[in-house]
Order: C-alpha cells, then structure tokens, then sequence
C-alpha cells in the first residue's frame, strides 16, 4: 500500500461565502440550476440558501455523468474557488475536481413558475425553492429574533400554553372541537386566557409565539384557520396607553433589525422600503374613526369592516405621513366583555368606552390589544350583561375563568400580533398564504 | 387654585432593583405576604416576581384601611427606599407615602402549602405565585433563549410548522383527530414531516419550538398529552453523528448560560448543581448497551425500558462520569421506517443497523434523532417493509410524504428535544407537571 498523505480537511461552506475562500479548496452543497455543455467543458450553475455558482468541470473526470444529470437534483461539489471567467455568472467560480450527486430529481418537474395557487401549495417544497418565497422565512426569522430581544431585555417571560382546552373564549363560533378521552375539548383561538393566568400568577409580563386556531369558513387574503400569534401581556399598566407606548418599541425595533439585515435585498424581491418608523403612529378615537368614515362613506356597522380600515389608513397616511395607525377606544358594546371599561362621566350619554385598540398598517389589522377588567365583581357583571350566564360556557367561567380574579389579579392587558399578516404587509404580499410556511384553510389540511 | 408643583415622575421598579434606588421615590407592585402591627406602625411585606420587601407605613396617612388588608392582595406602594431597620427583611425597606389596593383577595385562600396536585392544576395561577414553582419559566426563559442564540448564530431558520395535518407518521395510534370541515384531520404528533418538507425545500437547517399532542393514555411522571418540543432538522450531513455533535454544542452552551445565569439560584431552590458539559456526552451502541443489560438484569425487549434507561445512565455516570448518555445504532427493524440503514456489510448475519440515537439525562429519554432517508427508491421500499402500503396512511404518504424524495432531497437528518422533560431533569422535578406552565394528561384539559 502506498505512502498517502490524507488530504487536509476541506471545509464545507455556503455559496454566499465563496469570496472569502479566494484560492482555497471547498465544498458546496446545492441544487443544479442548469447544465452547459461546450466541447471540453461542463458549466453547472449551482443554488443553495444563500446564493448561485457557476462551476466548470474539465472532461470526465469522475464518475457521475454529467451530460445527463437533471435540474433541481442535490449535488456536493468539491473544488477550487478562482476569480470568474465571465461576469455574467459573478466575480467566483468553483473549478470541479469531484462532483457527486446526492439525490436525482425526477423530470419533468411537476412545478413551474406560472403553476396555479393549489398547485404550489400541494408541491410546496418545490415552491419554497424559489428564493423570492423562501426567503421569506429567514426575514421571519430576524423579526422575530428582533422582537424578542426586545422583550427578553424588558424582563418578560417566555411561556407555551395548552393549545388543548375546554372553552372559556368570549363565543362558541369558530372553535375547532375535538373528543379529549371521551369528553369534548376545543382548539384555542388566543392564548389570552392563559396569558391572564400568567398574570394572576404573578409572573408580572410574558409573551407567546405559538399557533392559534380559528374554525372560519371565509376565504380571504388575509385568513387562515391556524396562524402564529405573538401575544404579549403586562402587569401593572395604567390604561392601554401603556400597552401601545410598548407595541410601538417593540415594532420600531424589530423594523429597524429587519431594514439593517435585509433592507436591500427586500427591495430588490419585493419592491418595498422597509420604514424607520420613526415617528410616533398616530391614535385616532373610533368615534372620531366613524366621523370621518360618514364624512367619506356611508358605513353602517360601528365594527369597522376591511374597506373602512382600508380607508382609516390611507386618511393616516395622508394626514400624518403615517403607513401605521392605531385605532382606540371602541364602545364597550363592540368589544369582548373582558375589556376594561372607562367610568362613564356624570350624566354622559355616550356610549362606554373602552380601554381598547387595534393597530392597521397599509389597511391590515394586524393587532388587538386592550386592558383587561381584573376586578372581580365588575367582570362578573361585565360577563352577565355580555349574555355568557346562560352561554355553555358558564360553568367553566365561573370555575376557571373568574377565579382567577378572586385572589389578587393585579391590573393588566395585552395584545396579540398576527405574524403571518405583519409579514404580508411588510413584504408587499398579495396573500397570507405566501408568508405562511405551511398554509392551513378551509378544506386545506395538506399536506 | 393653590399653584402647585407637578411631582417629577416616580419610577416603576422591581423589588429586586430597590438597592440601586437607594434615597430615592419609587413605586413598587406586588403582593402581600404578611402584616404586622404595632401601636404606630404597620409592616407590610411585598412579594414580586424579584423578591421581597418590607415596607414601613406610619400612622393611617391614606385612604386604605391598611389593618384589613388580606394577604395576596395586590397592591401599588409609592415610598422612600432607605436602609433596613432589621436584619431579618433585607438590607433596604420603603418608607410608605401612600399605597393603594388594586385588587383585594378574598380569603380564605383555596389553596395552602400542602394542597393535593390536582387541586394544585385546578389553581394553577395560585400554585404558581410560590417562588419556586414560578421560577421555573424563568430558568425556561434563558434555557430557550440560550438554545436560539446557538442555533440562530449557525445560520438556522425558524419556522412554524401546522399543527393540524393529514396524517402522515409512522402509526396511527396516540394520535388526536378532529372535524375539519366535513372531514378528518388532527393533530400532529411531531413536526418532523414538516422540517423535512423544510430541507427539500432546500432552508438547509432548520428549528421550530412549538406543541405536539400524544393522545396517550398513560399517566407517568414524565408523560403529557401536548408538550412542547424543539426540534431541529439540517441538511447535508454525513450521518447521525453530525446530528449528535450538534446537539452536544447547543446543550453545553445552553447550560452554561443557565449556569451563569440562575446557577446559584437553581442551587437555593432546587438543590442541583448545573453541569458544566465539558467533557463528551459518551455514545454507547445499542446492540453494547444489550449486553450490559443482558449481565445487570434481563431486559428482554428489544426496546429500551424505562428502567433500562436509568440503568445505562447509571453506568455511563459510574463509567465515564457523565450524566448524559448517547444510545445509538438501532436495530433498523426497531426504528420508524424513515430512518436511514446503514448498507449491511456482505454476509452480515447482523441486524441492519440505523444511523439514530436517543439521549438519555439521568436516566429520562430527553432526545430522540436519526439521519432520515432521502434516497425515493430506498425509503419507498422501506415504507413497503413496514408494511405502511395497506395502512389507511398510504395515501397521503404516496401523495405528500413520498413525493417530497423525488425531485433532489438533500441528505438530512434532526432531533427533536422534549423540553418539559429536559427542565425536569435539569431542575430534579418529580413530574413534568412542575414543568408544564398548563399540564394536560388523560382526562385533563382545564383550566
């Protein structure tokens, strides 16, 4: 047996980290974009997450067949890294010395670019690959890192709730029922109650990112029947001021990491600027909200429909250069019993207002938070007039839900973001199925 | 109207901070403790979340009738920090200016120290006010946080998985279904179909910290119907020892940080020491690990038991002083058909091996991994030697599972860490009920 030396270590890296190894010898990791053919030379442009590499290969060096290999397969490369020949495939290329295919893709492939919606989502795998979509999920991944710096720094806590429960949400529409062990038991549409016993708890501030669970028929370009929330509650607030005064850091952080990251390259896929929010989003009353909506059009519910955000937020952009706008201070009667209700003055014949808002950006509700009642007795009789005495409800109300309220329960509230939707505002999206990575509706639990 | 000075603004803090606060006006929340009295003074103790306090409180000065105040109500103190009167309260109290009750509690208290466990989970936000039940979401906090850092810092996207799904694992048992709209779904036992989706959609590596629900009816210590799980899934490994390296850096970094950061703390309240995880997690083979078992006791399944985890963790402990333990090389036969074998070698009268491995803490499973297989051919005759082509599955594994093998799947592999468990273990919890923030078994599903 020959005298061999072992070749030294080479190290396996990401297509987008080529330039630094000018002169080295690596290994990449990819799928074949395509295949050029001169007569002594083989061109295989390569892609991983992170970028795309043309690589030449000199006769038939090795074992694999080049000539025949198919698109998309999963190839490891080993090679040189030298400057490029040609600029039209950037400044590197890799010069082959092995190539080995690790998985054959079948052809042809059952996707292109122009395939209908249902079909990218039942081939989804394949979808992702483009980058424009599966980038998607890494800008996720810094906005969420991002806002959770920012909690974490503020001394919240991190919890999972049961997704399992037995009800105790303000109505019986929408939830998902399942059989729990010969009983019945339901899918939970916000973790706010659990949120809630966070805070009875004592555990003073916490957040959530988990699934919630919505049992809606409506397809829209904003629904889903599971989606990621990212709930965040507080102790010791004075009134919901505090609640947005926090949402707007969070958000103006979170912004600023995302535009730094990946500000350039959102552009150049999706065409928009990531905004600095650096101004103050604007608070505009629902009374005042209905106002200007009547001044507009005619709109007859005082729960504000998708057209009326829409124009909500186009009289913020207008009037304070503002694409955020929270909208406050709902009538008691329009929102979930729980909510805080101010002390109404002396002989006012307003409506009660609540301690309540929704935040729209580019016309998407994409948060609802308010402070929450925690004194006992008010809840109670905020529950009884909401009709929920005589709701299924009752009994585990009474037993699991006010309680709480009994022993202690120090001021608090809260705010759910939808992530999926401040994704798909945030990316110019036409749908939340884009920014889901997974996308779950009616009729679609596949794959 | 007098000309009054507005008071400059008081500060909201921690009862842990109070010491930096020295001198100065604070305002505090928190709870009530305890109340003693004498002929001018009260002392009221506050608990929050940082600590305890007591507070001096002269003469009846405000509105409150401090003399009934009942214990775990929750109160807001505005007062002077100055220097502890007595040593046995800490080294700084407040002088009271004013205290207000934000929210009585009634007594009796439904719940003492020595209340029976499931009138405990039935007031779970009362349990949780002692110190040391509550603490444990802290120490899961910075245990998470730690793990993200870790793997965010090695290029991981974080991804949200559905939770509702098809089908689609290895077996149709301890699986919950549910309507969904006119047909049946449920709900996923592990995300790992999905984090494969992820890599032959080419992400590369990814990590999903969320629910899984195991509609078991088994009622251990150490088993829940949804838990939550962090999993990991990475493309292009060489085999599950890539897997295995991986983890062991994410677990030696994530407990130093715990270490550092609530070491002595764990120590007051648990009595454990948090290991430094500086020497290699040993990895014993699983056909080794039957021969220890076959000389100690007889273990006649080919599976290890429970009490077989807890003797090779006591061998790995006396043998090469570690208290974690790989187990490794099962038996394919013992392994999910997804499991990549390794090529038996020619007239190997062996079992096929697989590339997977469990990881065992003192003596609890807290991991199980393995590489997939990404190879069509391979993996479809495995799925016909499991016998899974007559199973009601076949459908949908043929349609979505199958199919994600065939256009240029990457070799991978992941492992999914049981995070309730891993925080038992790590705090010597007697059930993963203190280590649920919400516990759900059989039977229960409330609050």
């Amino acid at each position: 047996m020959p005298l061999t030396r072992k070749s030294p270590a080479v190290e396996k890296i990401f297509v987008g980290d080529l330039p630094k190894y000018m002169g080295k010898r690596v290994v990449v990791h990819g799928w074949v974009v395509v295949l050029r053919r001169s007569k002594a030379l083989r061109f295989l442009v390569i892609r991983d997450r992170t970028g795309t590499v043309q690589t030449v290969h000199r006769g038939a060096a090795d074992a694999v067949d080049i000539d025949v290999i198919s698109p998309e397969s999963a190839v490891r490369v080993t090679g040189l890294v030298r400057e490029g020949a040609s600029a039209r495939f950037g400044r590197v290329e890799i010069e082959v010395e092995a190539i080995e295919v690790l998985a054959w893709a079948q052809a042809p492939l059952p996707l292109d670019q122009n395939a209908e919606p249902d079909m990218r989502l039942d081939h989804r795998y394949l979808d992702l690959r483009s980058r424009a979509r599966g980038f998607i999920f890494e800008i996720q991944t810094t906005l969420e890192a991002a806002i959770r710096e920012f909690v974490l720094a503020r001394g919240f806590v991190e919890i999972h709730t049961p997704k399992i429960t037995a009800g105790g949400s303000e109505s019986g529409a929408a939830v998902f029922e399942m059989p729990y062990f010969g009983q019945t038991a339901c899918l939970v549409q916000s973790p706010q109650f659990y949120m809630q016993l966070a805070m009875a708890a004592g555990f003073d501030r916490v957040f959530e990112v988990g699934p919630v669970f919505r049992a809606e028929a409506s397809v829209t370009n904003r629904h889903a029947t599971e989606f990621t929330c990212i709930d965040v509650e507080m102790s010791w607030i004075d009134s919901h001021e505090d609640l947005m005064h926090l949402e707007e850091g969070l958000l103006r952080h979170a912004l600023s990491v995302v535009r730094e990251i990946h500000g350039a390259d959102i552009e150049r896929y999706y065409g928009v600027e990531i905004e600095a929010l650096d101004s103050e989003i604007p608070r505009i009353p629902i009374s005042f909200a209905h106002e200007l909506l009547d001044r507009s059009a005619a709109e007859a519910s005082s729960r504000l429909t998708h057209r009326a955000e829409q124009m909500l937020s186009k009289y913020a952009q207008e009037q304070y250069g503002h694409s955020f706008v929270f909208i406050t201070d709902y009538p008691a009667a329009d929102r979930p019993f729980y909510t805080m209700e101010e002390d109404a003055g002396p002989g006012s014949g307003q409506l009660t207002r609540s301690r309540s808002f929704d935040l729209l950006w580019r016309g998407i509700e994409v948060t609802s938070g308010c402070q929450r009642e925690h004194r006992y007795d008010r809840l109670r009789a905020q529950a009884m007039k909401a009709g929920l005495e005589s709701d299924t409800l009752a009994r585990y109300l009474d037993t699991y839900y006010l309680d709480m309220f009994r022993y202690g329960c120090p001021p608090h509230g809260g705010f759910g973001i939808g992530l999926n939707r401040l994704l798909m505002t945030l990316l110019a999206q036409q749908s939340i199925r884009e920014t889901s990575f997974v996308f779950r509706g009616p009729g679609r639990f596949v794959p």
